[in-house]
């Protein structure tokens, strides 16, 4: 037991320690070795096209003809269908996405660097809400978006980062925490705290007015623009956390629509997975719970750092919004959330909870234990391609990945 | 006893129908008739050259060199001495202005009109914190900021406002109090979200490259540069409210560093003072109480519409700030608010409420009959000239004003 504390403690310290900096943009296949071509990376543990849900095939459809690697959307299925396309989890290639969380190698990716621990981390940029390809949307619109991603707001920002140096994230997020965002259903917050530290290096390298104009209304226009920031932030704070002997700290969950999976740092690289749980939420007018895909996405790393469902206390307005009930509903998760955390972090703080610490390190044997699983807040895709987000709720982590874990984590030490 | 009540609720309904857009930025001489060479615009009810506290005529020295009609401060100081400059309270001219509120004919004014009524009202622009005019700050940095804020600054708003049609203001402030911001000693919500809704007709209308930059980071800098804006909405949507027969409402307060004033519905223009009281706060390093000026400034606007204080349920963070305990302490100086105002804003509510509208409109009987008085969030100056702001705090309105108006309206029904 003594070894399990100790090397929770040194996770816990590595975690706090981090000094995540958003860096640059960049293609993907530019940064990411081995994303080449007819490779994609998919959110959450491995799957193959046979088990893919719905949303996540309409995504690599729309992606892969977005590569030009087939003309049409039924076309690029084929190839899919086929074994044409290699797939692999982003979490295998250092990177995370949200939703369906389709990387492919000429989309830009968001760099965040760790600078204690000098490792980087990838995640594409946040496409803004409705009909989109992380909730598997892939008509001419979405795909239009994704070309003006990579051929003019991703550049943009490349030349903006490189002005500035780089901006340091945590303090941005300690000032979140401050202004209703638990960065995961709700970041305009952050959205807005970033905008207007990138607006003036934006403005001083880019040369053309109104494709200036329209990235500060893309941004300014999108409340969940920092999602993907606050992901790529977190798996570039979690991989440090990797394979510390006998740490019972998770340093990824993830799901793929089909499996929810875990990864925890006394056993490395080894995924513990179950059937992913449908969300409990509220849907946009038009759809209700027969429209839903279930649990899918990357963005649980948001609540592996203890923030999202673990920091709900923080966003009142949050927990109307995804189903969680009142603003005393919203501090009762995050206090639950503390019985299963190994610390909390003494930089990121809830003002409404008097300003302790976000919980922060899911500790699997306190989960088992108590039989408290996480709570994550998540968005809802549509379980058919090509439709997008319907909702947002609440979904639980399932028991049985925490388990597992727990027993091959007993087996090592 | 009816008519009150009839009167107040024909109050309550002018200020929900509001609907104020910020939608220019002119030198206040242009638009505020009667603003002429040698006459000066300042806080709170009226106040003499010789009753004015060491802040306010440490700006009105400096705006008095600002405005050229003195080469020094001292000569401004005997200028001001020997009568040769006319002092009138901004609310007698439709404006408003925070701390010492000094407002003179060549500063540039934003305008806020309330498209319901057809009224407009001004207000100068918050030129950040620290040594600042309006703390009483007048030395050549804090002149030069305010020449750059109305030869750069301010005519860059004005054509951004024209670009994208004005600004409507109810829907910022909705949002900004689900993200932390009460609007009188923290803003830094509504400073971002304007800034992200003017950041692309700012790069439309703005020609210089490092010119455009420095606006952005001027205005993105500065976490209270919406003060001032909601504090010129608080006038527009507070003006028509003035002279309903027999409506007990309070329509402003506003301090001059001297004296605490309020005007009231039913009984018109006319103030009711009080000596002013000492702010309740917290210090910056190396300051305390034995600094520290009476409370000052028409910045009490904010408190009168429902906000500041009252809403302090909406930021447990600004708690701390002005030294007002813990966020179940800011819960409850709201809901004892409750207690002396005549209704809930429908569209300005408190997630940490859940979701309980603003307490608005200040109901001197009330006041009187509870003996519970509003609850002001303010800012702490120095009280000699030339210093700035050493704190922040809480200050409660003299009971002794609402007595006075009482007993004048009812004299008057």
């Amino acid at each position: 037991m003594v070894s399990i504390e100790k090397a929770n403690r040194e996770a816990l310290e590595r975690i706090f320690a981090a000094e995540p900096v958003l860096v640059d943009v960049r293609p993907a296949g530019e940064v990411i070795e081995g994303l080449d071509e007819h490779v994609l990376l998919h959110a959450g543990p491995p799957v193959s096209w046979g088990q893919m849900c719905g949303p996540m095939r309409g995504a690599v459809a729309g992606v892969v003809v977005l590569e030009g690697w087939a003309s049409s959307l039924e076309e690029a299925d084929d190839l899919a269908a086929t074994g044409n396309i290699a797939f692999h989890p982003n979490h295998h290639f250092g990177a995370v996405g949200p939703m369906t969380g389709i990387t492919s190698r000429s989309q830009p990716v968001m760099i965040v660097e760790n600078r204690k621990f000098g490792n980087r981390a990838f995640c594409t940029l946040n496409e803004g809400l409705g009909k989109v390809i992380r909730f598997g949307g892939n008509d001419k619109e979405v795909l239009d978006r994704l070309r003006w991603i990579r051929f003019t707001l991703g550049p943009a920002i490349s030349d903006a980062l490189e002005n500035c140096g780089g901006i340091a994230l945590k303090g941005i997020i300690a000032r979140g925490l401050s202004m209703g965002d638990e960065m995961h259903q709700r970041n305009i917050a952050c959205s807005s705290l970033i905008l207007r530290e990138m607006a003036p290096a934006l403005v001083r390298t880019s040369r053309e007015t109104e494709c200036l104009a329209s990235i500060l209304e893309f941004i300014g226009g999108n409340d969940q623009f920092f999602l993907n920031v606050i992901m790529v932030m977190g798996k570039a704070v979690m991989d440090p956390v990797n394979s510390i002997e006998g740490s019972s700290i998770v340093t990824a969950m993830a799901r793929n629509g089909t499996e929810f999976g875990i990864q925890v740092s006394g056993t490395g690289d080894t995924w513990f997975t179950s059937p992913v749980e449908m969300p409990d939420g509220l849907y946009f007018p038009g759809f209700s719970e027969v429209d839903a895909n279930p649990d899918m996405g990357d963005s649980t790393i948001v609540e592996t750092i203890g923030l999202g469902g673990f920091a709900m206390a923080a966003a009142p307005a949050v927990a109307g919004f995804v189903g969680a009930g009142s603003s005393t509903d919203a501090l009762n998760h995050t206090r639950r959330m503390y019985e299963i955390t190994a610390g909390k972090n003494p930089e990121w703080t809830l003002p409404a909870l008097d300003f302790q610490g976000t919980p922060t390190g899911i500790d699997i044997c306190k989960v088992v234990e108590t039989g408290i699983v996480p709570v994550i807040n998540t968005g809802i895709a549509h379980k058919e391609a090509g439709i997008g987000q319907v909702g947002a709720g609440i979904v639980r982590a399932p028991m049985e990945c925490f388990t597992q874990a727990l027993e091959a984590l007993a087996a090592k030490t």
